[in-house]
């Protein structure tokens, strides 16, 4: 199922993710931006198209980066913004753009003003968070001192989960979107094999849907919540109720909003 | 830092895993197989050296593995395997191959065994998840009936984690590869940016040897641990010491094995 396939509208706005950091490939922490930047750009009106996780390798950044500028109308990148000689996302995303790593004064007053009062004041380790590729924004940072960036279509920012999530809210509202997903789920206690054919006759049945089916095991059961997405809330309630009277038909009791 | 940095050695396995699935796009559902891959990958001696999440969309798969396969000595894939419409994974990886789609005959007799006393029996749905590339071999699945593919160097697992952990359980010790990354996490009640250039002399002093810098905010302190990583165990744990040694020096208690 393409995302492609979840409109019939001419216009759609992408966005893709870069997740920099040797501890997501390591296996030593559990990715949690992905799912809150996709659910943020659904929010949006804006697709996430793709995600590519890579180290902290400015070749790799740089290629997973004008690979995906160009092939979006957004693109997000997380990691690699602190103040340690492995955040090497500025550098990384100026080297993409061809222009120096300039200090931006804003983010300097604002750094300035954050660690006056902090142990160790504005050091050289922390002055790097306020370098910036020449001619890129701040994005703001409510939550500690270091801001993001934006830098044409790509908006940097912070790794840390709850930081990302900060950022995330100071833009939301700013970037151009069309119509969320809406999406619509209908659980029933069906092996998901058992209801393949009705599913994909379903789908078919309504242009501009895209039917899910995602199977789970509880308490001793099997079954399956299934999830119907489309640009068109109203379509995709349409097709929910059919997708119910099909089930219940079948002996199912469907579900509304899913097990 | 670099992967290419961990070791001096000219031979490494690389891996890289294509994440298959609207539902974790859409943040939907919270991917868990990127770290369990890396984490396995990292026993067997090969590096996960870049993920990319994809939608169900065939053209994207298909680019996304020929891409892959050819740049890396194994590629994995987690997703888009069941009974349903939206799991075209195989047929996905058969179009990337240019070889048709066959029903394997071992596969068909598990899922015949398997589903020879279940409602419903071995219908249609299910004897999907017996086609297989052309030409490929079955990943043994002790949890389910439905087995993985391997097709060359690309390896076809489950998207629902215990079911992907089970295919990889299978596949233990079949990989070729070079030497663990071996881990040493210090940890420190020191921000980071406190100690970075501390962290910079250390890994400069040691080559071969990565440190990445992981910061938290835990009963009301700051902290970090530090994480270094090499291929050669002796040279993570004396590297480890080292950085011990030079906290202890500006007066930070080091935390052998992180906080």
């Amino acid at each position: 199922m393409g995302v492609g396939r979840l409109s019939d509208q001419s216009r759609q706005w992408t966005a893709a993710l870069v997740v920099i950091g040797d501890e997501i490939l390591s296996g030593r922490t559990q990715d949690r931006n992905v799912a809150q930047v996709a659910t943020w750009l659904n929010d949006q009106g804006i697709r996430l198209a793709e995600v590519r996780i890579v180290p902290d390798d400015q070749e790799r950044i740089v290629g997973a980066v004008n690979e995906l500028r160009a092939a979006h109308d957004y693109l997000l990148t997380t990691g690699g913004i602190g103040p340690t000689h492995d955040d090497i996302t500025v550098d990384a995303i100026a080297a993409a753009f061809g222009v120096p790593v300039v200090i931006h004064p804003d983010a300097r007053r604002t750094l300035e003003a954050y660690y006056r009062d902090r142990p160790g004041g504005l050091n050289a380790a922390r002055l790097r968070m306020a370098r910036v590729p020449e001619g890129a924004e701040l994005i703001p940072n409510p939550t500690s001192g270091a801001p993001g960036v934006r830098m044409d279509n790509v908006y940097i920012m912070a790794g840390v989960p709850y930081i990302a999530a900060s950022m995330l809210e100071a833009l939301t509202g700013r970037l151009e979107g069309g119509r969320p997903i809406v999406s619509v789920t209908v659980g029933a206690r069906a092996a998901e094999s058992e209801v393949a054919e009705l599913l994909r006759e379903t789908e078919a049945a309504h242009p501009g849907v895209a039917i899910g089916s995602y199977p789970f095991f509880k308490e001793g059961q099997y079954g399956a919540n299934f999830v119907v997405r489309s640009e068109d809330g109203e379509l995709a309630r349409e097709c929910g109720d059919a997708l119910m009277e099909r089930l219940r038909k079948e002996g199912y009791e469907p579900v509304e909003g899913g097990i």
